[in-house]
C-alpha cells in the first residue's frame, strides 16, 4: 500500500485514495496547469490512523522521503532559518465535506523562520502578516481555540491604532499580534505554541485526521447521506502568497454562473490577500471580470485555464487561484456546486455544446435538488415591504420567524415545529444543523461564494447574503435596517433569487417551469422504465401532477373529502346512527358529493389509472374531542351530550394506529364501502358519457389476511355488477400492502387482487414498531448516534421493510404474473427509494405532485445504472 | 367413487368417508357384535350435495339399490302398509360434532304404515307412541319447528288427563297427539307433514347434509378448531325398539368411568324407552349395574361386549344399546369423552394392562385438557354454604355470577368481562356458545350422560347436573332451593367433583397432582426433544413452575417488580428527575430491591437458565393519570402539581405500543439498564457464595435494528466486566424478537446475540397491525365470520407470524449455529403452537407456570409425530 502520492503520481480517478482535492491537484499537474507542488497522504492512512490511534509501520519514513523531495524541488528547507519551506495543509475526502477541518496556511513559520523569510522577501510586513495568519489558523483549527478571541485581539489592535482595515496595521503591529495570539493560545490550551516546524506539520496532519469524526463532519455526512468512505486525505502543498503586495492576489471562480447556469466566467478576487479573505466574507471582493483591467495577462491565462478545465472535465468547475508577484497558480478545481436552475441549464447546454450525451446529463443531476424548482415562489403581484436588498445567493422563497443562532433555529424547528429564518453576520461550519433546520438564511457580510451562500445552494435553501445595510445585534436578539427593527420571533420573507428581505409573510404562487426543465424531463421519461404516478385527492392537484408528468394517480385518499362543512355533518350523522339503516341514510347524502369528487378526478386523469383508497382512518377522527366542541356538536345535531360523549369514549382506542380502521371498518360497516364503490362506478359511467376514459382502481386498505380481501371484494363486486351493461371502461380491485402480514401472504392475496400498492408509511411503522406520532422523542437521538442511518420514513429502510417488499414482489408475481405492484408511501418520491423500487421491479411509484419530476429523474437514473 | 356402503362393507379405518359412527357400526358388524343392519351415505356425497345443491349423477340408483337390499334382509318393505320397514337416520362426521342434526327415529311411519305395525306387533299404544315420537323429532330436527311446542302439547295432554308420566298416556291419547303435532307442523311451516315414507327419508337425509353448515355446527368446529373435513355421513339403520314393553329398554354406557377413569362399567338405562329419553335428561335413568338384577342374561352379554370392544379398540368406549323384546342390539360405539383425570388414569392403566405402549398413551392425550387439573380447587378448609347437591357431572371449581340463558352468558363474559355460571333446567346444542363462555354449568334435570354433562366434560368445565332440588324460574331470572333464592347476577360456586352448589364465592387452593399425572409427565419428558421453561417474575411462581417440570425461566419481566409501594416511589423519583444524576440517585435506591428479587429467583432456579428482560413498558405506566391521583402524588413527592402534569403530558403517546419503550428507553436512559444489570450480576455473585448455580441470561426488549442491540450490549457488558474475577457462573446477552424487523434482520442480530426469544404477543400485534387493547370491537366478528380461523393471540398465526419465526430460525442459525432460539409469548403454552415451535426447531418454549405440563405433553407429541 502506497501511503503518499506526489501530485505528479496521481490522477483524477484516484478520488477514493487521494480525496477529491488531491486527485484534482494531481490531474491539473498532469494536464500542464500551473499548480504549486506538493503531495497527498492517502485516505487509507487516515483510516489506519483512526483505527489504531497511530500511523502504520513505515509511514514515517515515507513521509520524510516526500518532504525531502518537496524541499529539493522547491530548493527550500522545512524549518530552515535562511530559506524556509512553507506549506498549506488541507483536508480532502472523496466527497467535499464542509464540516471537516479545512485549511492551515503558511505552516512552517516560527520566530526564527520568519526572520529568514524577511531576509529572502525583504518584506517584513508581509512576513509578519503571514505569521499572524498562521498562528491564528493553527490556534483555531488545530488547537481548537475560538477564532473570536483572535478576531477580538485583531480588532483591539486596530482600535488602539485608530484604523479600520487590516492593511493599515504595520509590521510591528503584526509582530505584537503574533505574541498576543501565542499568549491567547497558552491561556486557552495550557500549552505553548509549537515553534518546531515538523511538530507543527505533524499536529496539523493529525488534526485533519481527527476532524473526520468531529460532530460537524458527522452531521454533514448524515444530512447528505454520505456513507462508506474510509476517511480524509491530507494535502501538503508549497505555499504561494496572494498577499505579497499589489502584484499578488487571490480568487475563487466558477467556470459558469452557479446560480442560473449561464455560460459566463463568474467569480471574485482580492488583491493582496490570502484565499480565506475571499471565502470567509470578511472583505467584500471584486468581480472576476474586473481582473481583466487590473491584470490583463493573468486574466487571459485564467480564461484559458477555464476553457481547458471545462474541456477536460466536461463539467462546470469551481476553482481557486493565487497570483504571487505576477505569477498565476491554480490551487484547486472541482465540480462546482450549483442551484437546480443552474444544474439543469448547464446539463442542457453541455448536451447542446456536444460536450456530454443526454444520458450523461441525466445521470449527473441530483433528483432531490429539483425540489428547489418545484416549490411555490413569491407572488409577484403581492404587496411586499422590501426592507433591504442583499446578494441573491441562493434562489427560492422562504418565510419564517427570525432566530439568531443555529441552535435556536434547530430547536424552534424541531421542537416547536416552527418555520424559521436564520439571521447571522456570517455563517460557519458550526451552523450547519441550524441552516438545515431553517427555511432560509440571511447574512450581513460575505459574498456569493461565502460559506452561507455555498452551503445554502447545496441544500437548496433560499439565501440572501452580504446584506450590508443590516445591523445584527446578537445580545438583544434583533436586527435593524435603517429605522426598521426586527426582533426574534417576528416573521420575514426572503426572495433568494432577487436578494430581497421583506417584512412579514408574502403569499406564494406555483413555479413556472423552464424549457431546460421540460427538456430534461422529456429525456428522463424516455430513459425510464418504471411508471410514476401521483398521490392526490383533488382535481386541482391531479392537474398539477399531470403537468409535472404524472402517469396516473397511485393513491387518492377519500377521507379528506369528508371534512368539508356539509359533509362532515353527514359523516357524523353516519357515525352516530343507531343501526345499519341509519348509517345508510346518512351515506345516501354523502354519495352525490363523493361522485362529484371522483368525476373531477377522472376528468383530470382522462385515460390514466386512478387508484382510489376506500375509507381508512378510525371513525373517531371525524368527531370532536374537546368538551366545548362536543357540546356544540350535540346542540347542532340535536343529540344528547351524554350519549355523544359515550359514543366518543366507546370509539377511543389505546393504539388507534393498530385499531378499528381500514378494511376492518369496511367489514364492520360494509355500507360505507358500498356507498364509495357506488360513487366511483356512477362517476365513471357519467364521465364516460362525456367522452372521458376513466380507469378506476378500487383499493382496500390495511389488509392483513386474504379473507378480509376476498370478503370485501366479493361484496363490492356485487355493487359493481348492479351496473352491468353500463360499464364500458376497465376497472380493478386491489389492496394496499401496509401490514407486515399482508406482505408475508402476498402469494395468497395476489390470487385475488389485480394490484397491490405498498403503503410504506404504515408498513414502516409496523415493521419497526415505531409510531410516527411518538418517535420524536428518540428518532433524532437514533440518527445522531448512528443507530439508524436514515429516517426510515424519509427513505425506504431497504434492509428491513425492503425485504418485505422484495418478498411481496417475488411471491406475488409467482402467484399472479399479471399483478401490478406499486408504492404510494411518502418515500415513493425520494430518489434512493425510487431507485430501490426500480431494482425490485415495481410497476410504478406514486408521490406528491411536487415530487413527480424527482421520481421521474430518479427512475431514469435507476434504469441507466 | 362408491356413494354408499352397507355396514358389512366398511370398517373402522374409513372414518373420513363413513364418519365415526358409520365406521364403527361397520366395525362392530365385522367383529360379530349384534348391530341392527343398515348402510351409510358417504361424506363425499355430502360434500358434492352442498357444493352442487343436489345429488351427484347415479346416486339415486345406488340409494334405491341399498334400500332394496335392506328391505330384503329385514324382510320388510319401506312404506308398506302391511309390513313396514322403519329406520333411524343419523348424522356422523369423522369427528363427533354435537352441533349438527343428530337423529330421527322411527322414520317410515305414517297414518297407513302405523296400522300395519299395529297389526304386526299387536301393541297399539307402542305404535302410536313410536309414531308421535317420530312426528315430533321430524318436526323438530328436519322441519325446524321448536320442540317446545311439541312438549307443550304433550304436557297439555297429560294435564288434561290428570297424569304426570308419559307412560300414563294410552294409545288413543297418543293418536290424538299425532294429529295435534301434525297441526303444529302445518301451522308453523305452512306445509303438511309428509305422509310418503320415501319423501320422509329424502327430507331427513337432506336435513342432515344441510345441518353441516348450520350455525351451531360452525361454532362447534370453530371452538374445537376442527378444519379440513368434507362433511357428514348419514347412517340409515333398521329401527329396533326399546319401548316395546317391559322386556325392552335402552341405555348408554362407558366401558370405564369417564369422570375419574376407574375401570368399572359405568352407565345408565331406562326400561321401555327410546334412546333419546336417556340422553335428553327428561327422565332420570337407572344405573347400569341395576340391569344385572333386572335382566341378568342381557347384562352378562353386555359386559361381554364391553370387554370385546375394549380389547378391540384399546380405548375406553362410549356405547349405546337397545333391548327389543329381550334381544340386545348395539347402536353405537366410539371413543368416550372423559375428564382430564380420567384420561390420565385410563392411559396409565392401559399401559399397565399392556393394552397400549407409553408412546400411544402420550399421543392420545389432549394437552389442552390438562388445564383442568392444573387450576386451583376449592379450599377444603374454607367455610362453604352448600345449598344443594346434584350429580358430579364434570369436576373442578367454578365461581361466577348466575345467568339463565346462553346468550346472556356469552354477553356478560365477552362484553362485560364477567365470570358467569350458566344455570338451566337442561342444556341443548343451541347453548354451546354460552357454555363455552361460562365458568361452569348447573342444571336441574338430566343425568351424568345428559347434554350438559357430556359437553362440560369435553370442555373441561365444572358441571353440576340433575340438581333436582333446584327450581329454575326463567321469567323472573332466579332460581330457588328450598328457602334460598338466587337472582341473576348473584355469585355462586360449583364444586363439580362433589356436585355441590355453594352460595357466594369460596377461596381456592393449588391442585394436588396425582401419581397418574406424574407418570405421564415423566414419560412425556423422556419423549420430548424441545425444552420447556416458564414465564414468571417471583420466586414463588418459579417454584410452582419447577414442580410442574419447568426447565428454567424463559421470561422474567422486571417491571412488575417496581409496583410495590416503596419501589414505585423510587421509580417515580427516577422518572421525575431533572438529569442523569438525579435518575442515578433514584436508581441507586431501587438496586437493593432488584437484587433481592433476582436472588430469590436464582435460588428457585438453581442450575437452570433464567432469562431476565430489562425494563420494557413506557414510563407513563408508572405515573398516575387521574387528576386526584396526580395531586396526591405531587403532595407526596413535594413536586409542583403543574410540573407533574406537564411531565405526564410530555410522556403521553398516541400509540404507546409503538412508542418510547423497550430498548428505546434503554438507549435514552442507559442508567436504568445499567442498574438492572448491576442488580443481576451482584445477585448472581451473592447466591453463588451460597452454593447456588445462577445462570443469568440478560434480555434486551423491542429491538428492531442491530445497532440498538450492539450499542446496549457493549454498554452493559462494561457493567458486567467491572466484576471481573468474581464471576464464576455462565451468563449471556440476548434479545427479544418482537418487531417484524428484528425477525427480518435475524442474521445480523445473531452475530452478536447469544439467544433470541420470540415475544409473539407484540410480534403478532405488529405483524397484523392489531392492537390487543383495541381489537375487542372486531376480533370476534372476524372469527365468527371465518375471516380468521383462530385468535392469533391464542395460537400462533403460522401462516404470517410463523413465517417470520421460520425466517429468524433459518437466518439466525446460518449466522450463528450456536444461538439459542425460543418463544416466550403466551402462545408458548398452547399445544398447536408448541408443536409448531418443535417443527421449526426452537430450543425451548416458555409459558405460564400452570401451562408448563401442557407444553411438555405437546412437545412430546410433536416429537413422536
Amino acid at each position: 500500500m502506497q501511503y503518499i502520492y506526489s501530485f505528479k503520481e496521481g490522477d483524477r480517478n484516484m478520488k477514493e485514495t487521494l480525496g477529491g482535492k488531491g486527485a484534482n491537484l494531481a490531474e491539473m499537474t498532469k494536464i500542464g496547469i500551473p499548480v504549486p507542488q506538493g503531495f497527498t497522504i492517502t485516505t487509507d492512512v487516515c483510516d489506519l490512523y483512526l483505527k489504531q490511534n497511530g500511523y502504520p509501520a513505515g509511514y514515517n519514513e515515507t513521509f520524510e522521503k516526500y518532504i525531502k523531495e518537496l524541499e529539493d524541488e522547491a530548493n527550500k528547507c522545512f524549518g530552515d532559518c535562511e530559506n524556509p519551506l512553507l506549506v498549506s495543509v488541507r483536508s480532502g475526502a472523496a466527497v467535499s465535506m464542509p464540516g471537516m477541518m479545512d485549511t492551515v496556511l503558511n505552516l512552517g513559520l516560527n520566530d526564527k523562520t520568519v526572520e529568514g523569510l524577511i531576509k529572502k522577501t525583504g518584506n517584513k510586513r508581509f512576513c509578519y502578516d503571514a505569521y499572524r495568519r498562521f498562528v491564528q489558523m493553527f490556534g483555531d483549527v488545530v488547537l481548537g481555540v475560538s477564532h473570536d478571541l483572535f478576531e477580538e485581539a485583531l480588532n483591539h489592535a486596530k482600535i488602539k491604532k485608530g484604523v479600520t482595515n487590516d492593511t493599515d496595521l504595520d509590521a510591528e503591529d503584526l509582530k505584537n499580534l503574533v505574541a498576543e495570539f501565542k499568549k491567547i493560545i497558552k491561556e486557552n490550551t495550557g500549552e505553548d505554541f509549537p515553534e518546531d516546524s515538523k511538530k507543527q506539520l505533524n499536529m496539523a496532519v493529525e488534526a485533519v485526521f481527527n476532524s473526520w469524526n468531529n460532530q460537524r463532519a458527522n452531521t454533514y455526512r448524515r444530512i447528505n447521506k454520505i456513507t462508506g468512505l474510509k476517511g480524509t486525505a491530507v494535502n501538503i502543498q508549497t505555499m504561494v502568497f496572494g498577499n505579497m503586495g499589489e502584484s499578488s492576489g487571490t480568487g475563487v471562480a466558477f467556470t459558469r454562473n452557479p446560480s442560473d447556469g449561464i455560460n459566463e466566467f463568474y467569480g471574485e478576487y482580492l488583491i493582496n490577500a490570502q484565499g480565506e479573505d475571499v471565502v470567509a466574507g470578511i472583505r467584500t471582493p471584486n468581480k472576476i471580470d474586473e481582473l481583466e483591467k487590473c491584470m490583463p495577462e493573468i486574466y487571459k491565462q485564467l480564461t484559458g485555464i477555464r476553457k481547458t478545465l471545462e474541456d477536460h472535465y466536461c463539467d462546470m468547475q469551481d476553482i481557486e487561484f493565487t497570483i504571487e508577484q505576477g505569477k498565476l497558480y491554480m490551487l484547486q478545481t472541482r465540480n462546482g456546486k450549483r442551484t437546480a436552475t443552474a444544474a439543469l441549464k448547464i446539463a442542457v447546454d453541455m448536451v447542446e455544446e456536444g460536450r456530454i450525451t443526454k444520458e450523461q446529463a441525466i445521470k449527473r443531476l441530483n433528483p432531490e435538488q429539483l425540489d428547489q424548482l418545484l416549490h411555490p415562489m413569491l407572488d409577484p403581484k403581492a404587496e411586499k415591504k422590501v426592507i433591504a436588498k442583499g446578494l441573491p445567493a441562493s434562489p427560492g422563497a422562504a418565510v419564517g420567524k427570525v432566530v439568531f443562532t443555529a441552535d435556536e433555529a434547530y430547536e424552534w424547528a424541531k421542537e416547536r415545529d416552527e418555520k424559521v429564518i436564520l439571521v447571522r453576520k456570517e455563517t460557519s461550519p458550526e451552523d450547519i444543523h441550524g441552516m438545515h433546520a431553517a427555511q432560509g438564511i440571511l447574512t450581513s457580510t460575505g459574498g456569493m461564494t461565502s460559506h452561507a451562500a455555498v452551503v445554502a445552494r447545496g441544500m437548496g435553501k433560499p439565501c440572501v447574503a452580504g446584506c450590508g445595510a443590516m445591523h445584527v445585534d446578537y445580545p438583544n436578539k434583533k436586527f435593524s435596517i435603517g429605522d426598521v427593527e426586527v426582533k426574534e420571533g417576528e416573521t420575514i420573507t426572503l426572495d433568494g433569487a432577487l436578494g430581497q428581505v421583506i417584512l412579514g409573510e408574502v403569499p406564494t404562487i406555483e413555479p413556472e417551469l423552464t424549457s431546460d426543465f421540460q427538456k430534461i424531463m422529456s429525456w428522463a421519461k424516455e430513459m425510464k422504465k418504471m411508471g410514476v404516478r401521483t398521490n392526490c385527492d383533488t382535481p386541482q392537484d391531479a392537474k398539477v401532477a399531470r403537468d409535472f408528468g404524472a402517469e396516473g394517480i397511485g393513491l387518492c385518499r377519500t377521507e379528506h373529502m369528508f371534512f368539508d362543512e356539509t359533509r362532515i355533518k353527514n359523516m357524523r350523522e353516519m357515525i352516530l346512527a343507531k343501526d345499519t339503516e341509519g348509517r345508510k341514510k346518512a351515506l345516501e347524502k354523502l354519495l352525490p358529493y363523493q361522485k362529484e369528487d371522483f368525476k373531477g378526478i377522472f376528468r383530470a386523469m382522462d385515460g390514466l389509472g386512478v387508484t382510489i383508497r376506500l375509507l381508512d382512518p378510525p371513525l373517531h377522527e371525524f368527531l370532536p374531542q374537546k368538551d366545548e366542541h362536543i357540546e356544540e356538536l350535540a346542540l347542532e345535531m340535536d343529540f344528547p351530550v351524554s350519549q355523544l360523549k359515550a359514543k366518543i369514549s366507546s370509539l377511543h382506542e389505546m393504539n388507534p394506529m393498530l385499531g378499528h380502521r381500514g378494511c376492518r371498518l369496511g367489514i364492520t360497516y360494509p355500507e360505507i364501502y358500498e356507498m364509495q364503490v357506488k360513487a366511483i362506478i356512477e362517476a365513471a359511467i357519467e364521465v364516460s358519457a362525456e367522452g372521458i376514459v376513466p380507469v378506476p382502481e378500487i383499493e382496500i386498505p390495511l389488509v392483513s389476511s386474504v379473507n378480509e380481501f376476498t370478503y370485501l371484494k366479493d361484496r363490492l363486486k356485487k355493487v359493481v355488477d348492479a351496473y352491468e351493461g353500463k360499464i364500458n371502461f376497465p376497472y380493478k380491485f386491489g389492496t394496499m400492502v401496509e401490514t407486515p402480514r399482508c406482505a408475508l401472504i402476498a402469494d395468497e392475496i395476489a390470487k385475488y387482487a389485480e394490484f397491490m400498492s405498498f403503503g410504506t408509511n404504515d408498513l414502516t411503522q409496523m415493521t419497526f414498531g415505531f409510531s410516527r406520532d411518538d418517535i420524536g422523542k428518540f428518532l433524532s437521538d437514533y440518527i445522531d448516534s448512528g443507530i439508524l442511518e436514515v429516517d426510515p420514513f424519509e427513505s425506504i429502510d431497504q434492509n428491513g421493510v425492503g425485504k418485505l417488499m422484495q418478498w411481496t414482489v417475488e411471491k406475488g408475481r409467482q402467484a399472479n404474473p399479471e399483478i401490478e405492484i406499486a408504492i404510494c408511501g411518502e418515500q415513493g418520491g425520494e430518489s434512493n427509494s425510487v431507485k430501490f423500487c426500480h431494482k425490485i421491479g415495481l410497476n410504478y411509484v406514486s408521490c406528491s405532485p411536487y415530487r413527480v419530476p424527482i421520481a421521474i429523474l430518479a427512475a431514469a437514473q435507476a434504469n441507466l445504472e
